[in-house]
């Protein structure tokens, strides 16, 4: 059974998209630990991060850090922080959140809470100002 | 002033160290959140790791996967996190932490205490499986 972020890129339940390319696919995250929580997923679906081939990997990677430098100049924080941890989807995604503390990317807060029109007006925000 | 990182890469600070190569350290963190916890650092000092020119980015997460991919073999876990955070030294790097559960990789949580012996033979222990 195709994973939850395959039925996300295939287009068969809607995500906030933010970027993609042939490889990648970058949308917000519906359960944000901060405003600008970005979920990073490559097409290949494979579990863990360190499955994916050497190519698609570094691929991946470089995606994500142009995502990342556009999020920085979009959303006021310290730093965008980057995290792969995979326990709760089977298919290899990269978490990227703005932070200001150390706090802001533990995975065990409250997840905060944006409407529709809210998660929409930021997708689009920074998809317009990503550059691949 | 050089960093703290960077007085490792040095030699001028010891460390428990587990892989290297032309632009990468490997080593293990002393403040432990599981055993196995290691820090990837390039060697080229800069604060944030989306600062990094392009190739010694991929480099970097060329040379952690190799790592990660070590560690696995080593440390029973379900797999291996990659965090970058990045608030306490001003020089990039990414936490390989092996972990079973998302509280495994929470940065609030008490570190673990090794001896020197016992950070020397882990040290020991990956260092000669890893293929760089």
């Amino acid at each position: 059974m195709p994973s939850l972020f395959t039925k996300i890129i295939n287009g068969e339940i809607p995500c906030y998209k933010i970027a993609e390319d042939e490889n990648n696919l970058a949308f917000l995250d519906i359960f944000p630990l901060k405003k600008g929580h970005v979920l990073v997923v490559p097409k290949l679906e494979v579990d863990q991060l360190f499955d994916l081939p050497e190519q698609n990997y570094l691929n991946l990677l470089a995606f994500s850090k142009k995502i990342s430098i556009t999020l920085k100049q979009i959303i006021p924080c310290n730093r965008i922080s980057m995290h792969v941890v995979g326990l709760e989807v089977p298919h290899a995604h990269i978490h990227l959140i703005p932070i200001n503390t150390i706090n802001d990317c533990n995975f065990a807060n409250e997840k905060l809470k944006f409407t529709n029109e809210e998660f929409k007006a930021l997708a689009d925000e920074i998809s317009k100002k990503i550059k691949l």
